[in-house]
């Protein structure tokens, strides 16, 4: 190699050695006399110094023309540093090279992104020189960190007999679930490949094959809008298991997470991870993926409503409609009356008509506008019910189960953020089981499927299938990290009456279900066994093992929102010559 | 899970023990009072007896329904087999399962692709039926090794301090190289992205991001015409590296090379790896990918055949053109007059006019049709250039360099193939270095890349590039196994002076190298280190070390030559409403 060593492993245990470093020029000084350059590279900083005796006129006249980010070769003597000039920021900060050689191995022009300045500029800019914007050291640490978490997830799973197997990226369109990125088939004219949306039916058939633990760290496409945390290509570990049930699933992943924030958190996480409930989710924090951070939970209040005088709350409570509400404890100082009526027009983003509100007073009375419209009776057992105390906020939403849910979930989230009630880098994991199998779609008027078309039933519920499809659960899991839902799987239907039945639930008919699953259901017919997994999204695991806030920094080469590479400009325009190979035209 | 261990798991130390199996029915002897079952799962095979008095009446009915491949749960205590019945060749073969309780998990159709059978049935069969398949024993070692393998490399380049960066699937189209498969962008109207031919310009970008080791297992596409060993997706263990040279590479590959053979193959492979140039091996063997399992190397007779009066060989010699041979050591029993006539017709189809040959008698002389028109001192002096000795087979082609090189590489492989001069399980590893930069493309009458317009010429060749680029070598090196290009890399041009002399060499202009290769042409500039990696085809390298002839049975969904998958029916066809989203239109 070019070098010896790299610019983060000299020390003192070096002292008077004759090494070679290569690296970018990531500042210098000029002390007169001579240059003074700090040299990094992936491992570290090391400083240079061209000064006599140990460099001739000529090398130090050379390093003169040292600029930014040049990329140079320099041999030298390890030496300590001058008394009193260490720097113990720096691993190397001990020591410095004293420059005898000098090679310039390449220029650069003066970069529009910095990659030794903490600041970094806007994130158009970055995309486009992301070579650069790759350079700065918190991309490193990310992309080093993302690289380590995978190696991880794959040491574990390779440790507890799971297969890696590689499913194919040119697959099968099934309109079912999101969008598909298709690809022209030359050789069929008028075929189309598609992207998969996830390795699904291929895992699946794995375990139909006989083998028992796979995984994979699989490319996923979507062409959907994007939101702020979504890509057009993610990256997900998937996992698949036979003769298993929920629990053997989750157990696996709970002794994956614990290994992961035990290593690079150090955070000790206890096992099983909680678990709760979709309907407990929904109830106590209105959402299916908690953010259990912190405590505010939600606090049903529907029958003391139907008890109130305040029309609002009682003809809600007596129509099918619920009261609900969190106590912000301490919350009168954070919040002015000025401040709630922010907080009531923010509800009214999710649908809340309005939002009542308690203070509660240093007597413990509670006091507001509308206090007048409850006995002092109920007022005493609305406070218990909310374990109120001198100073706390409590906040009510009077409306449908699912507006309350929104509005309250989306409130608590603020409050949380605005109070504090977390520390920076916390980290809550749990998992949210017994999903519904099916939402209704009102405007299509069918079910869908709450997770997808192949998730099994529990085995209670098998009937409901028939009887009352809304109320049939699935059993299916989210790992929940500080409210994102960072996972999710469920144990599949391995009988195919059983499959059958679901996919005409789902309005898809026998002929439909053929011809985009056949395969599947003829592999259920030849000896299936009962099986189950889960997939992770990875992106967003390291976004919050980092605690980044924009998944594009967790990505090396990520697109824009609106789905380009600013960098090589992908999607382009292509060439006459191909379009007719691929037997396609142009819609001007 | 619903077993407490597997069917490879259980041995006499658990004798007495209560445990439950799930798996397959591998096979099935009913002995009249009951039945035994092979039980199957991917970790082994397990003897289930049901049989009184441990089995009741009712498991032993149940048992019988049992059928090739039914999946079933099975739970009884662990026995030592009766006296003599002890089966050796099978891990658990010392002990048996007395069935307590059968559970039936799933039926299995009477499969068209059995797992249990030695003998595979028709491809297209095997590949419809991938499940079956992919249950046979043979198709699960593979996919277990390739596995192996691959996590061996990846924690090989760990340990080594390389990064594992996925690069995006969804890229720019480069149309330079192979076709490209497009993706038409929704939201960019008429644009398209292309899949990656290889990560070549990303991982180049992320060694001028300052990454300095990069590794990716990495899926590649290329829409080509498919040849046996090709398929329209592949799989490449992609590296690179900055600030070394092509020994450092050849170093980093050299030591994966020597732990997977150790730990596969059972082989202690020396290195550093044997290497030769471009030139030596087109000279000694015919091809830039030598098979040095064996010898019989191709000798120059050009001056001795200048020298005869044999036409054939006097005016080829006499006129820029080669006479070349090989000795077929002992070849004379093999080939009998007939079996020369065979080989004749053979070289014919690599363009060769003819195969001169002499057969060397027990008295060490030369005898052969031809031998009339060679002096007897000749003769000799023919015999000691190939180092004739009694019983061996001299075969000749005079032609050009290149019929030469083809007819006689061809050539070699079949004799050795067919006199058997390699054992089976035998592996060959070495390096082929310094290929030419280019290739005369006459067609087109212009230069083509050898390797890719990326790929950095030698230091002492770069004055070649205004002078005689034909004659200049760059720094590539290829890993050759058994005769297979199992990889191959170089050192990149990190010069953009130099890139572009090259592109323009290629007969890409200015604008379109801006057009297609702008990103990296900036990113030359703004800092790049000298670099340099490799790819090495994953896919061959399995077949390789699993010993297969066919690449198909190496991934677990590989698609047909007709870039099919014939299980999923990809690729289908796809709803007018997603064309008009993407705004294309069927060319009929």
């Amino acid at each position: 190699m070019l070098r010896t060593h790299t610019c983060g492993q000299l020390s003192e245990k070096l002292e008077g050695e004759t090494v070679t470093l290569c690296g970018w020029v990531d500042s210098y000084r000029d002390h007169g006399g001579g240059l003074f350059v700090d040299l990094r590279d992936r491992y570290g900083i090391t400083q240079v110094v061209f000064n006599p005796p140990d460099s001739t006129s000529e090398v130090i006249e050379a390093s003169k023309s040292l600029r930014a980010e040049y990329v140079i070769r320099v041999t030298g003597k390890v030496a300590p540093r001058p008394e009193g000039m260490a720097n113990k920021r720096l691993a190397t900060g001990a020591i410095e090279l004293r420059a005898t050689t000098l090679e310039l191995l390449n220029k650069c022009l003066t970069p529009p992104v910095s990659p030794s300045s903490d600041e970094a500029p806007g994130e158009d800019l970055r995309l486009k020189y992301r070579y650069l914007d790759l350079r700065r050291a918190e991309m490193q640490k990310t992309m080093l960190l993302r690289a380590a978490l995978i190696k991880d997830m794959r040491d574990y799973f390779a440790e507890h007999d799971f297969v890696d197997v590689e499913t194919p990226i040119l697959g099968r369109s099934t309109p079912e679930g999101a969008r598909d990125y298709l690809v022209p088939s030359r050789v069929h004219r008028n075929m189309f490949y598609a992207l998969p949306q996830s390795p699904q039916l291929y895992k699946q058939i794995l375990m139909i094959a006989g083998y028992d633990r796979y995984i994979q760290v699989a490319r996923c496409f979507r062409d959907e809008d994007l939101r702020a945390d979504r890509q057009p290509e993610f990256t997900q570990l998937d996992a698949e298991m036979s003769f298993v049930d929920s629990n053997d699933v989750m157990g696996i992943i709970d002794g994956l997470i614990a290994g992961l924030a035990k290593k690079h958190l150090g955070i000790e996480v206890a096992t099983p991870l909680p678990r709760m409930t979709y309907d407990e989710a929904m109830e106590r924090y209105g959402h299916d993926a908690p953010d259990l951070r912190f405590g505010m939970e939600i606090v049903d209040c529907t029958d003391l409503a139907a008890e109130a005088e305040f029309r609002v709350f009682h003809s809600v409570a007596t129509s099918g409609g619920r009261v609900r509400a969190i106590n912000a404890k301490k919350g009168t100082e954070q919040y002015s009356r000025r401040g709630i009526d922010g907080l009531t027009e923010f509800v009214g983003e999710y649908g809340a008509k309005g939002l009542a509100w308690f203070r509660v007073e240093e007597d413990g009375s509670l006091n507001s506008t509308i206090a007048k419209n409850f006995t002092p009776e109920l007022l005493k057992r609305i406070g218990e019910r909310l374990n109120a105390e001198p100073g706390d906020l409590l906040l009510f939403v009077a409306d449908s189960f699912a507006v309350t849910c929104k509005a309250l979930y989306a409130l608590r989230s603020k409050i949380a953020r605005e109070m504090k009630l977390y520390e920076p880098g916390q980290m809550n994991f749990s998992w949210v089981v017994e999903f519904p199998m099916f939402e209704r779609d009102e405007e299509e008027a069918r079910w869908q499927a709450m997770h997808h078309p192949f998730t099994a039933p529990r085995d209670q519920d098998l009937e409901l299938l028939d009887t009352d499809p809304g109320n049939c659960r699935a059993k299916a899991y989210d790992l929940v990290v500080n409210g994102y839902e960072a996972g999710g799987g469920t144990i599949r239907i391995h009988d195919n009456k059983i499959q059958s039945k679901v996919f005409s639930l789902l309005g898809i008919d026998e002929e439909t279900a053929k011809d985009r699953f056949g395969f599947l259901l003829d592999a259920l017919q030849y000896g299936a066994p009962p099986h189950g997994g889960i997939a992770l999204g990875i992106d967003r695991c390291v976004m919050l093992f980092a605690q980044l806030e924009n998944i594009r920094d967790c990505i090396a080469f990520p697109k824009t929102q609106k789905a380009t590479d600013l960098m090589t400009e992908a999607p382009g325009e292509v060439d006459a010559k191909q379009l007719r190979e691929l037997a396609i035209k142009l819609v001007e």
